[in-house]
């Protein structure tokens, strides 16, 4: 089993990282970081570089497509080269899922129109600009099309894919392998529930550094 | 504020990168990956690659300093350049941290004697054997200490840590900009919920691949 995940310059590290520590556990499953040039892609916050092994020409099918997001999806999204091979794995995946706005490039490929999918929480509106039915679910699944909300969904979608794709017992083994029994010390994990300033503040952030 | 992070070979990727996509986040926050020799070091699945930008003797102070864990430990808990440059940043560390089996580093560099610490379930015993008292907590602190169970629940102890350094506020923030909302779809994440027949395959498994 073959599981591509294409990254590029300005990811988000945890939206490729937290999946790819689940699914690269999956007895006979094999994870490829992928991308339009092989190398180091610095994440967004500019001190880690992932190390991409594979050029997308060489990766012409993958049993699970999983697009990461970050700031760097504003290039991503438009990488012609990088669509394309979006489309065409797309066609006999198993699987094509996205973390955060990851969404974004599966969307700007066509492959969400009228589909329901989700993002990170402040690209919720960008989302639905690409045709997608936006989702409030934290993992929401569409036929073979599985989204996950901001950066750490990732983990959750890919232990719900791990089930999909391995049964339940092994999905189990990882989460307790990574012992993910996660205890956040604020009440702060979405724009529901968060305190509002705490929202507002983020807001305010993400205007004043996203283009 | 300057993070350290040293990495080597066959570490855990999440350990690392759940916290650095915390700290990072923090304003006026560097971190920086460090190794006993710069350049990739692979991910103990092996088809992931982080890059170490810098060597430790290029980083003699860290105000953070986090060892992630993984089957890497095997060989980074013997590796006297890297334990020195531990016991050397720890002298004027405010936080001297770890994620997972990254507490047998701290352990093995003499830093946890008679401490109260956490690591991986998996490990606690040899945790002990390196003098240090474990407590069940998925983050402990005891002084300037502070150690994460394993794997993932660096992301809380992150968190936690994002606090003390930066304020609630801050660390809230970042919460909900990595959307930190999880819902684990098994109730599978600690060895003392986990099914008994999960816990027994973890068991086997971990014997049967680690020396």
């Amino acid at each position: 089993m073959l599981i591509g995940i294409p990254i590029f310059e300005g990811l988000t590290a945890l939206d490729a990282v937290g999946p790819y520590e689940v699914l690269s556990r999956i007895p006979d499953a094999t994870v490829i970081f992928v991308a339009t040039s092989v190398g180091m892609k610095r994440t967004d916050q500019g001190s880690l570089g992932l190390y991409a092994d594979a050029d997308v020409a060489e990766v012409p099918h993958c049993d699970v497509i999983l697009v990461p997001g970050g700031p760097g999806v504003e290039e991503a999204a438009q990488d012609e080269r990088l669509l394309a091979w979006v489309r065409a794995v797309d066609k006999t995946s198993v699987w094509t899922t996205s973390v955060c706005t990851g969404a974004l490039v599966l969307g700007a490929a066509g492959l969400l129109r009228g589909r329901r999918a989700t993002t990170h929480w402040l690209s919720v509106e960008r989302l639905a600009g690409l045709g997608a039915v936006w989702d409030a679910s934290r993992v929401v699944t569409d036929g073979k099309y599985m989204t996950a909300a901001g950066v750490s969904a990732g983990i959750d979608m890919a232990l719900t894919l791990a089930a999909h794709l391995a049964g339940e017992t092994v999905a189990q083994a990882i989460q307790l392998s990574i012992e993910y029994d996660p205890q956040p010390p604020f009440q702060a994990g979405n724009s529901t529930d968060a305190p509002p300033g705490i929202v507002d503040l983020v807001r305010q952030v993400a205007r004043s550094t996203r283009p």
